[in-house]
């Protein structure tokens, strides 16, 4: 087992009708500033929801935050705050008003150009306490520390880190999912899956606890989301999916083991050049990534493959193909297809990503192995 | 799936080498109380890599504290505390010396007569710092912020719980392990095992994620004991089950299910009437347990039977009874025998206990149905 830190001061505050709560958690005399997405929470009950638990305190709206959330609106949002001196801010929305949140809480105290923040690692010294009222079960943002933020500008989309941008709580009430387009549900199955893979999928350390929680992570979502579709109603299976997606990137499952986060690097490549969902780009990378690495990836694969699809019988390399192929199925069963093709890209989507690689001097994966060309063998795999 | 909270802000430092980093999580100017236990600390060399640690700081020290700590010793080291300003303790030992410092660090601040935090639940409103360096994995003490202490006077054991009580980091380092004696590796395996029991072994809510986080810390219980004693060395075998302790009770395999506890209670009553270890106890009690309150919890022994112990095959009944057994023998192969007579005892044990119960009013279990007379039939099935 390799050594670790572990480290997550968030308040989790989960079950049924548990907005309420807040109100217990942030001081009776703040000024709360609401950051929220598109609009749907004020067409769905929990714009209300939200406000009734505030009661008394002054409050404030930044609305308009976009999947995918720019580096640009999020200035916008430290502007506003500037002019309102807002002393909380509670995100209401899923992991895009979420990351944006954390930025903006970092950006609002940072002296210079806060995308140095993300460009340049420039460390925070201080950041605007906020909690989240989770809608959307898929990045994990509402229990971690992390964020990812797209420069609109150049196209670059890129993560940060600061203990200071862990919520002070998080509400996660499963009811509020019940309104989820079908689509949002699976790029938030597939997400939080390949979150879970990327901690777990990559050379065996003889960490017994961190691989079992990854694996019990995985078998859940695979049989909860042979439920939701057909009980959409079922309140466990939302509460079960929406759990699962906070253990899968809160730290937890990635104690003492290596991590590859490949697929999610491949996947932001596609996101910002041709605007893919991220879960569909994850869902699109992941197979292609376990094909070209499995020879590095062998035996995590063939653990995988047993103890979680059942693959027990046969020979060492077919059950890897297997165990790679009910990978693929899994996505395609939550209605994700898995092809670039399926998506409307062909083969001219690849130079471009490879060469921005190039660029950048990426190699990527668990030991550095994936390169630029693993990168066009991946994706040609993928079309 | 229950609702529930879950909060749990200690830094976990685990790995090989980390007591050095200590000095990264006291300030500099701090005053610092080591707290310790029979001084086995030091003979085996972790003493001196503490003070090492802790460099130019200002150090003092109060050992002593005994298994199952005494109130008593804690308001001795208060007085202590008083007279040399202490800003910081760091508790260098197992489950007793962390309780004990918890205890000392909210008893410090307290107005009245201490021993009211425990007995009557009063409320803390403050409490000193602490870190921990884990010496002995077990209780969990060194991620919750719960604490047992004993009146020594009264032979009561009871516990606190306090937000406030949390260590501020846990140092964890399994080759601080390599000198325990047998004895206490097995008390701490057979600990930790019923500490995920307590938390599991009730009735099904469908949460898949707590049922399956707890399996996976009995497998891993189960799978790495074979291997403690016949490869004592063996780094990852101690480093799986040292983070096992901790997240056996650190809060999460709790989080939105039911809970027993009665194991612990029955056997708290065995060492403070007989002076039993408490791993002993819970060894001791847990088997009569299953097996007189297997009709309310039959569907989960059921569970745990196929998904911990592979049993699937046979009657519910005979299912249930193997996983019972199969539990027993579990304790015994690592070297706890498991009947009341094994330790000296005899029914004459018995009828004091149901009487202490019947004079406290207590109704123990899931489901508050483990009265005094339950209580007998668990005993008489132990002898």
């Amino acid at each position: 087992m390799n050594n670790f830190e572990f480290f997550n001061p968030t308040r989790i505050v989960f079950g049924k009708d548990t907005i309420k709560k807040i109100d217990k958690y942030i001081d009776k005399n703040n000024r709360v500033l609401i950051t929220y997405g598109g609009g749907s929470i004020k067409r769905n009950g929990v714009y209300d929801q939200v406000i009734a638990a505030l009661g008394d305190r002054k409050v404030f709206e930044f609305g308009g935050i976009e999947p995918n959330p720019h580096y640009e609106t999020c200035m916008k949002c430290v502007d506003y705050i500037k002019e309102n001196n807002i002393d909380f801010i509670l995100a209401v929305g899923g992991g895009s008003v979420i990351d944006a949140t954390k930025f903006i809480s970092a950006a609002y105290y940072f002296e210079g150009y806060a995308w140095d923040i993300i460009a340049s690692n420039k460390k925070i010294e201080r950041a605007i306490p906020f909690g989240t009222v989770l809608t959307l079960p898929a990045t994990g943002s509402e229990m971690n520390s992390g964020s990812v933020i797209t420069l609109n500008e150049t196209k670059v989309k890129k993560s940060f880190h600061s203990e200071l941008c862990f919520p002070i709580f998080s509400i996660l009430d499963p009811i509020l999912t019940l309104t989820l387009p079908k689509k949002q549900i699976s790029n938030g199955i597939a997400d939080t899956f390949i979150h879970v893979i990327e901690q777990y999928l990559t050379y065996p350390v003889n960490n017994q606890i961190s691989d079992r929680f990854a694996e019990s992570i995985l078998i859940t979502l695979i049989e909860e989301s042979k439920k939701i579709f057909s009980n959409p109603e079922d309140y466990d299976v939302r509460a079960n999916l929406m759990w699962s997606a906070s253990l899968g990137l809160n730290g937890l499952i990635g104690c003492g083991v290596p991590q590859d986060w490949a697929t999610h690097m491949i996947g932001h490549e596609l996101t910002v050049l041709h605007g893919l969902d991220h879960g569909i780009t994850l869902a699109i990378v992941l197979p292609g990534v376990m094909k070209i690495m499995k020879d590095e990836k062998g035996d995590k694969i063939l653990q995988m493959g047993e103890r979680v699809f059942g693959i027990k019988d046969g020979e060492r390399e077919e059950r890897i193909l297997k165990t790679i192929e009910e990978t693929e199925n899994f996505f395609i069963s939550i209605g994700i297809p898995t092809r670039l093709s399926d998506h409307g890209l062909d083969e001219n989507c690849i130079d471009p990503i490879v060469q921005r690689m190039i660029d950048r001097k990426w190699s990527l994966g668990e030991n550095g192995t994936i390169n630029p060309e693993k990168v066009r063998l991946i994706l040609l795999d993928r079309l």
